[in-house]
């Protein structure tokens, strides 16, 4: 049987974090099979990592297990946690990181990771518990211990979560934000795709009236216009055909946008 | 029997496309390895795609099969398309991404992928074919679907081809252009690396005369020199011994370069 | 059994030269396992090379083969090598890249490259020794190949070393340097973290005095303060708790430091 674990963190590429925390999976479990996600999360970005799990965690194959290390207080009293999805797990600092997957993939159960005969060492780093707890968890998880064994149980309730951003419906329109930017300059919103099968005209943001995309691509539209359209995230999003709706916007994540009807 | 699936795109690496498409793929065949060749492809730049695969190709084994999404037109009428260059499998959008090893190695069967049993849904997202159509076709010819079975036949002369930079003999010794650089600011030619053998003196660009290396190195001419060589890709390079070229000319792709004789 | 095959290099992630590597090693030998350790080495900085090797090298399975291509003499009289350390091997160039891993786990045998039986090629491109050399050979020594069979032995007190940075007790203090920092921005020095049990009351740089965490922690100061604190890797480490230690201090590798008592 062959068993994935995923990897998502802020560590970047110039050190050799990501390559070392690899080495302490295969050192305890040979037949990992490791999957970067990505590691270029802004540091310490616990928002942006829970969005970016959110985007890849339907796409793995049943009892993946999904290790996230953005960890702003590794060392301090932020609890370390393994959760149980029934189709995956997630192995991670409680600090908000699994918000947005456990919206919408409610966990089975949660467990404190308090029992350090599943750790790299009992007096593991105070600056990398990636190498020295996370890992080494997320390993024998992989190779097959019982979630219940690695610490003590939690109740989800207690997990921190992440100001919902979402959106509301209002007398001008439906209110979003902006909650992402991709390589490609594209905008990602908050707001559902679903909603634009209900009558809407335009996408606005900044006073800019953006046109709905008709046959759903970015073709929809000559080269440079904006366009509207359902992300293949699931979330309406915004981008310029051959080029990138961010540089022309200039938004920043948090930015205002509307969905609007003709009035 | 171990089969391989190399992966370049323009999709950089501070979102998680590349994983979920890896994500995709180990849901349809578990045992697929994955290797990836380059994801910082400039956003849409089919030439560069090109010549960067044609760099990698030689050098995978038996059965390979190299999945190229940089997809500028995805969403609209452009076809998607698998090729079989008989040692070697590729998967991707038309767009010319395949030109450069196309004219080298001329691929004996090319199908359009028209068959939706083998991509991840019937009703692909308009703006990810990576995730939906090519990586799931990928995964399928690497678990040893028969291309055929894949969509329509193509006749390989329909296939779009980006204008072939190529060289030319004239008056005034050998014309090439600049095709690509590299990090360390190596600039490589268009021109053949075997037209080295044949009694040229020097390489001219900017104006510049740039000796040819007689020991194949850069090592050849003393630290902070110029010189051109013969580059690891079969191009005749042009070099900065422990520095860049492209920083010290100040070139960019498309700036012609001579290759001259004494006369 | 399986085996693995670490890589470091300065190849950076535009070009394909790493993914040539890893289809040159599969070629040779399908079962090996690749892991990324770093790419974003500065361009033929052997220092920086070094450290990083150091950082990683105790926490890969038995048997790893460190694969290490930072190499600015390539295709000039500079030796290639392998390196048997008991535990490990390493594969490159001979130009100190291996300094720090020989200084605190001293090989046990070394050959000089020689053999062309193991490379790509017997004439392999005076450019791409990573390809055409090393990594065949690192191919080799993963499927067993004995090392004494890929050249001439050596006495491993004829390796090229690096200066040592190291550090020196003065009336002053303990005075060491700068040798590093990472994509958080944390410094790192020479300093042994041992010494931060020995009754120091604070690091100094740059004129300024830092304290020394008590609970080992970034969080043990106030948000945006500095700290000095034993690094994961064993060095001290001055650090700003939620910043960057290389911002607020626009230090450079090399710098001074001190570690200072109260007199």
């Amino acid at each position: 049987m062959v068993r994935w674990i995923t990897l998502l963190t802020d560590f970047g590429h110039r050190d050799v974090y990501v390559g070392v925390m690899k080495g302490v999976i295969f050192s305890i479990y040979p037949q990992a099979q490791v999957i970067d996600l990505c590691h270029e999360i802004p540091p310490q970005d616990c928002r942006t990592a829970s969005f970016q799990l959110l985007q890849a965690f339907p796409y793995f194959p049943k009892g993946t297990v999904h290790l996230v290390v953005v960890d702003p207080g590794v060392g301090t009293s932020r609890r370390a946690i393994a959760l149980d999805f029934g189709n995956a797990y997630g192995v991670g600092p409680d600090n908000g990181i699994f918000s947005q997957v456990c919206d919408r993939y409610p966990p089975q159960r949660v467990v404190e990771l308090t029992q350090p005969h599943f750790w790299r060492t009992p007096n593991p780093s105070a600056t990398f518990h990636g190498r020295d707890i996370f890992a080494p968890v997320a390993a024998h998880l992989s190779r097959g211990v019982d979630l219940m064994a690695l610490g003590e149980p939690l109740d989800p309730k207690v997990l921190v979560r992440l100001p919902d951003l979402g959106y509301e419906s209002t007398p001008r329109g439906v209110r979003g934000s902006i909650q992402a930017s991709d390589r490609f300059g594209n905008l990602i919103t908050t707001l559902p795709a679903e909603l634009l099968a209900k009558g809407y005209h335009w996408v606005e943001i900044q006073g800019q009236r953006i046109p709905i995309a008709k046959t759903k691509t970015y073709g929809d539209v000559p080269p440079h216009h904006l366009i509207a359209l359902a992300g293949s995230h699931g979330f309406i999003e915004i981008a310029v055909n051959g080029g990138s709706a961010q540089r022309v916007l200039g938004c920043e994540n948090g930015d205002p946008v509307w969905l609007m009807r003709r009035s």
